[in-house]
């Protein structure tokens, strides 16, 4: 087959990789369907990360199940399944407790299993998928081409934005700021909305992402950037502060902008990537009591309550799909989505 | 009057000072009935706070209203009233969202007021309350005198544990652990207990305050420190953590063992007041999707709630005082509590 490898800062490339076989009685192979590039892949490719020898890449899929190991019984080929970006049982304590960021046999798309085999990336023609009963999530019957990219944006970003929202205590009556204007920092607004959000401001500098914001629901744009941003915020929700801030971005800039626009007694849910070492002042949030929540968003936990609403067509999340390429050019993927050309890409094989 | 006075670290004394009368319509005078004194009293009794002149101190009592300003309308002379450990107006949007510790008209018991005035500490025969609608809260008859120690844990501590236990969401069918075997510490057992946590871990290493958390509803005390303590815990706990850990010291230890013992998603209630600039690691939090909140607790916002129920002896906070004193030895009482003699000293005038 071929498959997206990730070399070093910049350096993207589509190759051939073996096929995929099931290798343990809990795996399942899927052809992939769709794919797309993460704002957290760019990490890497901007080089914030240390440096390694090449490996798979992409944690975004859906597809449709090809085989399936003899002791995985929620699946069957044939399946239309949507992937998690993390790779889960479903069945340990934490799972159980609706974090399956945290599952006690969590695998990574690209990452290393603990037999030492290097599981494939979502960017490619196959994935061997691990622990699939516990993974992947399928589909009542084959949906619509039209309803794939809203699909897709269930592997993550839709469902993390919904986290961010959760864990900033969304809901009815409540006024929110969603910082970043990425796809998942876009779908924290739509999921603002859709979490019944009185108010939504949404914090962007580019036109076309403030588009896809109002488009989603937000009633007000605030171009401003920092300590500017939370002084029109103040002045827009009677000088305090809003209710709850989504932190969708995952550097210190993003969350000083989210301590300075939340209320007293606020939430701030984050769920940016935090780079490198950093800290939150606890006197700070003590001051004003603010608490702050989030993390890798559990998409699996998350999966029976956003699909269905994907496939009748209540949320549509795939506005944030503003480019769209065969899976052969990544690497221009990549390139559009550091120089921000697009907001996020979607990749057909 | 006699009341107490700080003039710096160890240097605590009880002397004449003017009689207070009102100052501002919105002014009453209490006659102190009783008062105590607060583990964060002991911040500045240490040497951890800048020197200053000496000022009143003390910020918890409960007294009889004297007399009050034209402007006050909620309080009569010869009310029994329930003083917070923070002057609020209950009426700005802050107090409005429950935040009382942040009122845009917020004063402190032996601060300096907007216009230059030094306030009355709590721990004196007589205190000024400034804006004393926003602050005081009445008990509808004049309490009998054994439920005193219980309406002055109101004060602070009681509510202060109540406010740790709202911030980490204990609630039925919650795993509760308490670092801190302080007051507030042990009042947070209760408050756990009350809202209906079906397993609380209490966190101490002192048979006095061991016995009070047990008496208070505790399952389990866990004597060890640090990291072995947070080892005890998870093994009591299906080798995964609490649910909600309720951080009652305000140290980077205690905040350390906090995050060890919280299981993934679990969320941490901080009110121990912080000492210096401690820190919080995002990227930890983001690892395992722990929440953090809490701070200063709007004792205010909480007395409807928890005042009927001292007043009908559902709830009794007051074995935390384990030594009363007369005011005219508050010296002592402060020596007390800072050679850990006493969890907490009640002061009668």
């Amino acid at each position: 087959m071929q498959a997206t490898m990730f070399y070093g800062p910049e350096d993207i490339r589509w190759e051939h990789r073996p096929d995929p076989r099931i290798e343990l009685p809990t795996d399942a192979v899927v052809r992939v369907v769709a794919a797309c590039v993460c704002g957290s892949d760019l990490w890497g490719y901007r080089g914030f990360h240390p440096e390694g020898p090449p490996r798979p890449i992409g944690h975004e899929f859906v597809g449709v199940v090809e085989q399936i190991g003899r002791g995985v019984t929620t699946l069957k080929p044939g399946d239309f399944v949507v992937a998690p970006f993390v790779i889960s049982d479903n069945t340990c304590v934490n799972c159980r407790n609706g974090i399956h960021t945290s599952c006690l046999h969590r695998q990574s798309w690209g990452g290393t299993d603990p037999d030492g085999r290097i599981n494939d990336g979502g960017q490619g023609e196959y994935v061997r998928v691990p622990l699939a009963d516990g993974t992947l999530v399928a589909t009542p019957e084959p949906p619509a081409d039209a309803l794939i990219p809203g699909l897709l944006s269930l592997s993550d970003v839709m469902a993390t934005g919904h986290h961010a929202a959760l864990s900033a205590g969304v809901g009815p009556g409540r006024s929110v700021v969603v910082v970043g204007d990425g796809a998942v920092g876009l779908c924290a607004v739509l999921a603002s909305v859709r979490l019944g959000a009185e108010r939504v401001i949404a914090c962007s500098t580019h036109l076309d992402r403030q588009q896809v914001a109002t488009k989603f629901g937000a009633g007000d744009i605030v171009a401003e950037r920092g300590e500017d941003a939370a002084a029109v915020v103040r002045d827009l929700l009677a000088n305090t502060g809003a209710d709850c801030v989504l932190e969708c971005v995952g550097t210190e800039g993003a969350m000083d902008q989210a301590m300075a626009t939340v209320r007293p007694g606020g939430r701030i849910g984050f769920v940016g990537v935090p780079l490198g070492g950093a800290q939150l002042h606890i006197g700070q949030m003590f001051a004003r009591n603010i608490t702050v929540g989030g993390g890798g968003a559990p998409v699996r936990a998350y999966l029976e309550e956003l699909l269905p609403e994907v496939l009748d067509g209540r949320l549509d999340p795939s506005p944030v799909f503003d480019l769209q390429l065969p899976m052969s050019q990544v690497a221009e993927a990549y390139r559009a989505m550091h120089e921000r050309r697009s907001i996020k890409t979607l990749l057909w094989p």
